[in-house]
């Protein structure tokens, strides 16, 4: 079969096992992709496979093409992103597979990122090798949403978190909150923050609730955890302050806030216990999330209250929900609601969800849903 | 095989049949039970099957000892309640399985009602039959729930149903509510009326939405449209008025509110367009589902605001909620909720709920759940 054309079809296997093999580094490897490689020979045998482990480790194609040696020469190399043609902390991937003998190259995605944007697969195809492009490119772009959206939009993909009960109340009126998930719930939500690059409270979660907000070590090292608090008043003494168990950053609307003394103390206290602070110029969810990528956050987790998961949905901070039903009623006027005012007067106003069916996580039901319609690039 | 002991397991296909057959009349018979019947002749083939339609109409067990004709003689009949014994408005089934030359009778549950409670089951003893009973027992408890709640509490089976989004919304602050949920939400609502003997509102839902509450004739006749109303504040004009469509049914708290005026031009106005007025001795939950089961309901549907249904559940006239979920975010600090404060200070107080896994009803989700523990009788 070598040097004859093969449909298209025939990829999709391989490009399936690619993306496999991807998804095994799921939340590990930001400020990058996921990506999966696979290698055939000439005679279509599988003879390699790789996946990009961690940012600073190798991509995937040299994996695969290492393990695949002088087996890859006149052979096909599948990969789930357009390979890199720049020098980053690693070198040029399409390089990699010029060296091999590599033949024909099937990709599913073109790197959004303006160093690569095509310019791998061009690359490729000057050098006279076979690049087939678009493979699963659906099922690519979902498993790397949250890469892509960062790299469009200079914010990380949002996933805005939370728990209530069939009559959709997060706490009772006293706020008594805990707990209103069960166990299993609960282990999913800790499965969640491992997924993810931060996760982010406000002020009145951390007074109110003293949350770990780790993944119970699911995720090394344990996500970033970020509170949003716009006036510091912090609690001297909280869980998050203890930098043993995970890094903490307190995002604050600068000096202008902290002149009063009892802000200045807050400060001074949160800095010895090795608490990071981070001035935004807008103590908004939009500012901290372009300073989020900044550091290379690709996913954050909202596990906020009402009023500032209601601010990070206008600002189109968040592009996922995750809303644990429990079969509980708490009623309660005051009691508070997943989400504060969003200022809608009309129906066709409102946010609208693609929502997944419900599955259960032991007596709970998780329901899942993105809030705008995934858009597939290419 | 005639004459010889059976396994109890060898009667379970055959009471499976005869559940089916009961359902065929769901929310038809009140306020009668559900009853299905199969009789099978002395080599156990099936020569009758029979349920019970309608109030006033035979009962399952003469329908289908009348299809067995002769072949009924030695032979087996299956039923999935205990034969009645008295005279109602038709003659005791006891009498009918005497007179038809029956064997065996195998029984799922017994009757609660008091006049029969294990009386039908003696009678046939006495006679000579064999008597075998709690055959599925618990799933024939399931299919007459309402029923035997109303006979044991004196009141009708309660369902709560509301719509909302995601945020857990049944309307926007400004109170716009049409439509939350989608159209195949809206005509599986219309089937569960058609399942209910009644639908309760409050005059809040009359005064904002203007409701038909019909099952848009999915059931002949229409279930009673009632609104419990303690002050009679209603407008004059109201698709429930119309009695042509469905007959209304106004409860409220006595003469003693009616001797203003505007009351009395009301009471006037609806009177005048056929809408009955009954007094309550107390204005509340409890009060009108005594009335309601006087009228004969064996289950009512709760449709109203979220004051009327927390009083439901206060009082105990809610056994099982269905929640129909939009995928939405409405938001609103101020918006309305499924329901209001039900007074509870720690989360070991909530009610708790035996909740199915969700349904999906075009793009909404449908959650079903039991209020109380369902507790099997016998």
């Amino acid at each position: 079969m070598a040097g004859l054309a093969t449909p298209e079809q025939c990829w999709i296997p391989w490009m399936r096992r690619a993306l496999q093999l991807a998804a095994l580094a799921e939340g590990r490897t930001s400020p990058n992709p996921l990506v999966g490689a696979v290698v055939l020979d000439s005679d279509f045998r599988l003879v390699g496979e790789g996946f990009h482990a961690r940012a600073g480790l190798p991509h995937a194609e040299p994996g695969a093409l290492k393990q695949a040696g002088k087996a890859a020469e006149g052979g096909t190399i599948v990969v789930t992103l357009e390979p890199c043609c720049h020098q980053g902390r690693t070198p040029p991937c399409t390089e990699a597979i010029l060296a091999a003998g590599i033949q024909r190259v099937v990709v599913a995605l073109t790197d959004p990122d303006p160093r690569v944007a095509g310019g791998g697969l061009q690359r490729l195809r000057d050098a006279g090798l076979e690049v087939i492009s678009g493979i699963l490119a659906s099922e690519a772009a979902y498993q790397n949403r949250a890469f892509v959206h960062r790299v469009r939009t200079g914010r990380p993909w949002g996933v805005l978190k939370w728990a209530m009960s069939l009559d959709g109340r997060t706490a009772l009126p006293n706020g008594a909150s805990q707990w209103i998930s069960g166990p299993p719930a609960r282990a999913w939500v800790h499965q969640l923050r491992s997924q993810c690059d931060a996760v982010i409270v406000g002020g009145g979660t951390v007074r109110a609730d003293d949350p770990l907000l780790t993944s119970r070590g699911h995720r090394s090292p344990e996500p970033l955890r970020v509170v949003l608090s716009r006036s510091l008043d912090l609690p001297l003494s909280a869980q998050l302050w203890r930098q043993t168990t995970a890094p903490t950053l307190v995002a604050h609307a600068g000096s202008g806030n902290m002149e009063t003394a009892p802000q200045a103390n807050h400060v001074a206290a949160l800095q010895a216990q090795g608490v990071e602070l981070q001035k935004l110029d807008h103590c908004d969810p939009e500012h901290l999330l372009r300073e989020l990528a900044r550091r290379g956050c690709n996913r954050v987790l909202w596990e906020c209250g009402p009023g500032l998961a209601s601010a990070a949905l206008q600002q189109d901070c968040v592009q996922e929900i995750a809303a644990v039903i429990a079969p509980k009623l708490l009623g309660g006027e005051l009691a508070r609601t997943p989400l504060g005012d969003l200022g809608f007067t009309a129906m066709d106003q409102v946010f609208s969800l693609n929502c997944e069916p419900g599955l259960s996580l032991g007596q709970d039901i998780l329901m899942q849903a993105q809030v705008s319609a995934f858009a597939a690039p290419n």
